[in-house]
């Protein structure tokens, strides 16, 4: 708290380091790659939990557990998946460490595993795997299953949250008897996913199907919410997958239909993980420090009470509870900082960098003048208002906060979103003015790739319900009919 | 459900697997000692999540969340600890995969670890080595630190629920300015697993100490409770450490005290795991299926319409309508199985073996009379009763079920508690009418090495506040100045 953040202007990514520090959300562990969420952080992935869990529930989805490992083998059934998962995972050799008779503890070679497992990246496999046992007929069908879990990708360049060897995430996998289903359940889960960013994270996102390119390893058609963050970069937000038949094949699961054939079932996965968490640091935040949708703060107002002397202090606790009562009634978090040992000022800057939605502060005329005075966190506005019906002002200040949020990144999105005609333009635009770039493309992988390696942009995806506009690859020239979202990414 | 359960009498694990598997809890995966937990057994288990973690939040603690992975090293700098944790845990060498050309996928032995590290087997390790950046003064003091996650134990004999590879726990873990702080929070945390324990599982426990022998690795002292299986055998369902100083001194963790001199933690952790689904199980249920306590049951009432014809079903679901309104009101939770492609009593025997607390039944001649047919899970009992004030009635009831279980279990384990004064009636009693049994021990970790060694039986646990009473040991006739709490267990 003692100094301030990097300014986001002078260099952001500095900027977002010590900002996940200093406001308490998440730190490097011991452990490479692997990182440390703090009970701050914690708390606010929690509440995005419990959220998201409540919605996977109304929409029929039930939680399971499955194995943090999975056999080697596994992996050579689905032959893309292994090509996507196989060059960046953990590798259990052994099952044993044993003391060396001079003090060192070393891995016992006896105890060396017959097949080797993975720490799984994802759960398609081993999750496949035990449908087989579950599927008999259509009966069985749908199979509706989401698991909470944590996932390990060896990643060699990580940032908290963003890039992290283990996550935490979760992972729905469901079973269908037709393609059409299938279908219906990877575009309902992406749809529970954009309400879910732009309703409750307050963080506006595109739609759309990623290319070929960009697919995950298996899957036929890979949906995906995309987010622009306050440096004109991408984040994918959200993932759902449409996977064909590909690990009902692999894994040999079919099932009769009620024409009494033998079929193979068809299959959906998705996912959000912790990387949620650092779409919304970066979406909303300022130099001060977090900026939190109401929705999803652990602490939805503070309030600091200014005062000389216990006996002052004694009265301004007084008219507190009154306000914290008729706040806890209407289901609001409140947080009374009433510590000795942190002047006001300070903990001003503390509940500013972590977020907190409204401040409430009260000192001694305001007890004589029945007020109190009330900060808002997005806007750093503050104001003098009367205590009577605070509680009803504040619930809605806190949608009004909620809104504002949204709109101001929704308002970031729209301006930072550029039709670009030539390659040339598109280039310029990358480094001068980032954002989503949406440009003609002939719909090639290898003008896709060139791109990339040239320019480090991706698509970001192909919007759904795209606008259909006669027009030509800013690259090669071939015909296009629509244009795409590009973008450098997370 | 085509077939019934094996008999508890004829063969008590027989009954359990059958159990577990047919009630649709868990099974077995792929992975060897890696289980799958099935959608109705997680749904039981998140109904004790939620339970724990309010009571955990009620006293004070935060979740977070640390690795996986634990380097080698550090499990070489707490002595007991490696000793405890080392010949039973999974070892990470390798982060790749590759393909070896001829398309095997192997281990890539170009990416081989400088450090192995460790599948968490428990997280002390790890944790202390984080709280040694948390803590430099008494301000930062105590640290109230909850973590929900998988750890894995090489267990090369395992059991679903009650012994598997890979389990998923609660471990808390907090740090104090004092030793009696840390004695305090262990004694507490016991205490909310004891309240759990009877008044949610319906399980009675008794509380004690372990002997040093059956202490956690690392700890001065651990706090257990114990409970009684229908087999007479024990389970320990949650422990609560007391760790001293020893992690502390290990990973080098000191604070400044109030006095300005520098001192080091003192820690305290505590955790219950997915056993308790094994022993909610095997405490309550016969041989019919499961008996679950009200509290704890996915579904609370199940109601199953009996009817010739659309039409009557139409009339019948009109009727329960108005019940299922009324229960919700109540936050009961309540299902309605109307399918047509299951007659009733198949769907009885499956809610008998589900163990669904209460079962309504309504059939033509409940729609004249306005009654319903109301079936209890726990005593196998049925009656007509009137539908007016029904939902009233079965708030009460489902109450008199969580009391009813719970005494039920009580009662049980008081006529399976004898005491025993000759190590020759000991061994006659374990054999024939196994339970707990309070004996006379002479402290030693010897004699009671013996006993283990001879007999499979250990001593749960010495009760706390326990009967002061003066004896001989059982064994060796040395005196004695207590009776400990002596069991085979699982």
């Amino acid at each position: 708290m003692s100094k301030g953040l990097t300014s986001r202007s002078e260099d952001y990514s500095q900027w977002y380091n010590e900002l996940v520090a200093k406001a308490d959300l998440a730190e490097h562990s011991a452990v490479r790659g692997c990182m440390v969420i703090k009970p701050y952080g914690y708390s606010i992935w929690e509440k995005m939990q419990a959220v998201l869990d409540q919605k996977f529930k109304e929409t029929g989805h039930s939680n399971a557990y499955f194995p943090l490992f999975i056999p080697k083998s596994f992996f050579s059934k689905e032959a893309s998946h292994v090509d996507g998962f196989a060059t960046e995972c953990a590798v259990v050799t052994h099952y044993r460490l044993k003391n060396d008779g001079s003090g060192n503890i070393i891995v016992d070679e006896d105890a060396k595993l017959e097949e080797e497992l993975i720490v799984r990246p994802t759960s398609e496999t081993i999750i496949w795997n035990t449908y087989k046992g579950w599927i008999q007929s259509y009966r069985d069908l749908p199979i509706l299953v989401n698991q909470w879990a944590n996932v390990v990708r060896w990643e060699m360049r990580t940032r908290l949250f963003l890039r992290t060897a283990e996550f935490l995430w979760q992972e729905g996998h469901t079973a269908h008897a037709t393609a059409e289903e299938a279908i219906a359940e990877t575009e309902q889960m992406l749809d529970v996913y954009a309400d879910f960013a732009e309703n409750w994270m307050a963080l506006p996102v595109v739609k759309g199907k990623k290319t070929a390119n960009e697919r995950f390893a298996g899957a036929l058609d890979t949906y995906c919410i995309e987010a622009l963050m306050q440096d004109g970069k991408a984040l994918q937000a959200g993932t759902s997958h449409f996977l064909g038949q590909n690990f009902a094949k692999a894994f040999d699961v079919k099932f009769t239909s009620k024409e009494g054939k033998q079929e193979f079932v068809w299959a959906t996965s998705w996912g959000v993980s912790t990387r949620l968490m650092g779409a919304l640091i970066m979406a909303h935040s300022d130099d001060s420090g977090l900026v939190l949708p109401p929705k999803l703060a652990p602490i939805q107002v503070v309030i600091v009470p200014i005062y000389k002397g216990e006996e002052e202090l004694a009265k301004i606790s007084e008219a507190v509870d009154v306000i914290i009562k008729d706040l806890k009634k209407k289901g609001i978090s409140v947080k009374y900082d009433d510590r000795d040992t942190q002047r006001p000022g300070f903990k001003f800057a503390e509940y500013e960098l972590k977020g907190v939605p409204v401040r409430l502060a009260m000192g001694g005329r305001d007890l004589e003048n029945n007020t109190v005075e009330l900060a808002r966190r997005d806007t750093k506005t503050k104001e003098t208002v009367s205590r009577d019906g605070i509680a009803d002002k504040i619930e809605l200040l806190l949608e009004e906060i909620q809104q504002n949020i949204y709109h101001k990144a929704l308002q970031f999105r729209i301006e930072n979103t550029r039709k670009v005609d030539s390659y040339d333009d598109f280039k310029k635009a990358l480094d001068e003015t980032p954002g989503f770039i949406a440009a003609h493309w002939d719909g090639t992988s290898e003008t896709e790739a060139k791109i990339k390696e040239e320019t480090k942009a991706t698509i970001r995806c192909i919007p759904l319900n795209n606008e259909q506009e006669e027009g030509v690859c800013m690259v090669t020239g071939k015909p296009s009919s629509q244009r795409v979202l590009f973008a450098r990414a997370y």
